[in-house]
């Protein structure tokens, strides 16, 4: 660990937030002694905060957020996936609404010879969080040990699990102190928080599904292309094989918003029974992983397996194997009636005749919050059984009275906020668009 | 005072500083209350050090400036100096090398029949500071209460005295924070720390003096005036009257830098004895504060009464009277040869025949700091009787072995690092150079 002693004798905090103020390249490990002196309180929020500042406005250069990256992941543990037999991959979204790829991705490229240890997040604002589903099938632990996290990975070819606090502790001080200083919204410092994480989770390869629209965090293609480029970097200097999916987020994916509901999707796209987006965006996904793991040629022939995998069931019959290993009731796979179902449910009915021309994401991310499926805020506890099922989606016709959505939750206190945030959410108009394109680009 | 009840209900901390990053317009309350809510640690060092990086990239209106300025003056006390008869006007420098004029002026306007009760600052870094330069006079306090200067000021006519720290401390705090996270150096943030320093002075009218060139904090014309054009809007908006005097710090103010040395030189110029240039910029400053004053029509009738109190000695008179006034020994106008002389002198010789074609003030201020005349670092002992007298100024002819200047030092031992200095200060050519303006212009 880089100390104080060494900032004294080459930069000091000023001259480093200066030298970034002023667009200077700043070498790399200056930075790393920076990231260093504010863990051990040598360098204060107040120095860092100001730095974070000159960053969103003056950006950081490949070799820059590759070093800030490397110190975010040097400040605490990290994972040794070494124990693990077989190309190890890891998949990442840049979070969005009714994404539940993780849950048909991680078992169907394992089924097909990949090695996934995947450690996932919680939800966050509108967006849903993998652990917070997974926890909706009865008995399932996420909570492993990292030997334990290994040996299941050995035993049954996938694991998904939280991620432990001792991990990248620097990103826990300096998102806080982004959030709290309008300083989130930088692909550099972006980049540099997921890719951290990633890299300290020890996979060899590494797959990320950069989303795009009025439901994701880049609102623009071309905010999300750098994000994918800056992350591609990143994963490639710390020498990990990386590729990045750029995917629409323009309407939910799917059909189903929420925790248990959504398992039951993942189950169904798993079964060959999914929606198409759900399906599409897991293949590309998936394809990516194979060929990052090494273990398909190129993207055809990788699709071509995992087509395969999901005709034999490989990915159902992976997935029930997971969700054993960790404690759950693997007959969910077979059974998804038995996953937790919200005791009311109501529809929102069409104000008009005509065509769905837009669903904004965002919104019924928020409705979905409203119902108990997400958090308002850190510590809510979440309902795995409320949640929405969307019954149009863009371009769909649609009379007025019919049903645009059925929500599910456990109070009927609960469907008002989120009958109008549906009703907000749903455009109509009288002329069906053109079919949204789902997958934008692979940068690879 | 506005807490953070009304924040919480207005504008958070967050929107404050986002809006300030994305250019927008903030109310000038926000503005107010954002630090008044600092000042109470309801925003913190990491808040405030976010907006300051953003205001340094994206600047302030003059409305959000002279809120800001507002806001730092109602952080503290004020000076009430309604109790003194006759017109109050105030004087303030950016900071030179060698500049002694407040020396000059404050009594030759008073002798003029303004009122100035000047509140002055130590010297910082390579600049000198008024109250360490008075305190050369043996025995003269400059710690006042504020009903001594007050009553000192309706007696004698003005008094200079140290800045209580009740007086704007929101200056103090968030000053130390911006020469951390540099974010020092930005126009609105100058301009409104000057400018709140004055305006808790109390005085109707404000005369600044903006200084630029090599020796100043502004190193060209066109950001002097944009400082200028600050303060005089802040001064403004707060219902003073306010003028600026652009000058050149290209070299060294007069003959003299130190401390005993330019009390010395500034009373010569007030018995008609002293260099032009430190003439001709007092009678420029006393100008401009008769007329804000009111007290003269334009600055050509202003001068033309400068000069007749220089010429029948109304000045030193009125400098000798505010000296016994503040304890100090009124004789050294008579006799400056009591003022107090370092024991060590000795001459840096011209290492080539020629002009003088620069000298870099702002090295020879720190000439004078290695002599003992100011302050490598806040609370170091200055010694009064150490400095340099310059015996060539630019446009003046040299042969190899003249005196450049006399250095006066209270130990030999600091003679070596002053001598290294001064050559490097010094630039010697083959041609004279044309004579450089001092006023370059007055923003009233």
């Amino acid at each position: 660990m880089l100390g104080v002693r060494h900032l004294a004798t080459r930069m000091r905090p000023y001259d480093l937030i200066r030298a970034k103020r002023d667009g200077e390249a700043l070498p790399p490990e200056t930075i790393q002694e920076f990231v260093a002196a504010f863990m051990e309180d040598d360098v204060s929020d107040a120095e860092m905060a100001a730095f974070l500042m000159a960053v969103y406005f003056k950006g950081l250069s490949a070799a820059e957020t590759a070093a800030l990256t490397q110190a975010m992941v040097e400040s605490g543990e990290t994972l040794d996936l070494s124990g693990i037999r077989g190309p190890t991959v890891d998949k990442h979204s840049t979070g969005g609404v009714g994404d539940k790829t993780s849950l048909v991705v991680v078992p169907l490229v394992a089924s097909a010879g990949a090695r996934v240890a995947k450690l996932s997040g919680r939800a966050l604002g509108h967006t849903g969080g993998t652990l917070d589903k997974l926890e909706a099938i009865p008995g399932l632990r996420v909570e492993l040990e990292p030997h334990v996290l290994i040996a299941q990975v050995n035993r049954v070819g996938c694991a998904i699990a939280g991620q432990s606090a001792k991990l990248v502790p620097a990103d826990k001080r300096l998102y806080a102190l982004r959030d709290r200083t309008a300083t989130v919204n930088s692909v550099p410092l972006i980049a540099s928080s997921i890719m951290s994480k990633k890299i300290a989770s020890g996979s060899r390869a590494i797959v990320l599904d950069v989303k795009t629209g009025s439901g994701a965090f880049m609102k623009t293609p071309a905010e999300s292309r750098a994000l994918a480029a800056a992350m591609v970097a990143i994963g490639r200097a710390a020498g990990r094989r990386t590729a990045a999916v750029l995917s629409s987020m323009e309407q939910p994916l799917g059909r189903t918003v929420g925790n248990a509901v959504e398992v039951g999707e993942a189950i169904r796209t798993l079964r060959g029974e999914g929606p198409d987006d759900v399906k599409e965006l897991s293949l590309a996904l998936g394809a990516q992983m194979l060929v990052m793991a090494g273990i398909a040629p190129d993207a055809a022939g990788a699709r071509e397996r995992l087509e395969g995998a999901l005709a034999r069931g490989d990915g159902a019959r992976m997935l029930a194997a997971m969700i054993e290993a960790q404690g759950g009731d693997p007959d969910v796979v077979e059974h998804p009636e038995r996953l937790p179902r919200a005791k009311f449910e109501q529809p929102v009915p069409a104000r008009a005749d005509g065509f769905v021309t837009a669903i904004d994401a965002e919104a019924i991310g928020y409705a979905a919050i409203a119902l108990g499926a997400g958090r308002a805020k850190a510590g809510d506890r979440i309902d795995p059984g409320a949640g929405i099922i969307l019954e149009r989606k863009i371009g769909h016709a649609v009379r007025r009275g019919d049903a645009l959505v059925m929500l599910r939750a456990g109070s009927e206190t609960r469907m008002a906020e989120a009958g109008r945030r549906v009703l907000d959410a749903y455009q109509i108009g009288p002329e069906t668009p053109g079919a949204p394109s789902l997958l934008l680009d692979v940068i690879a």
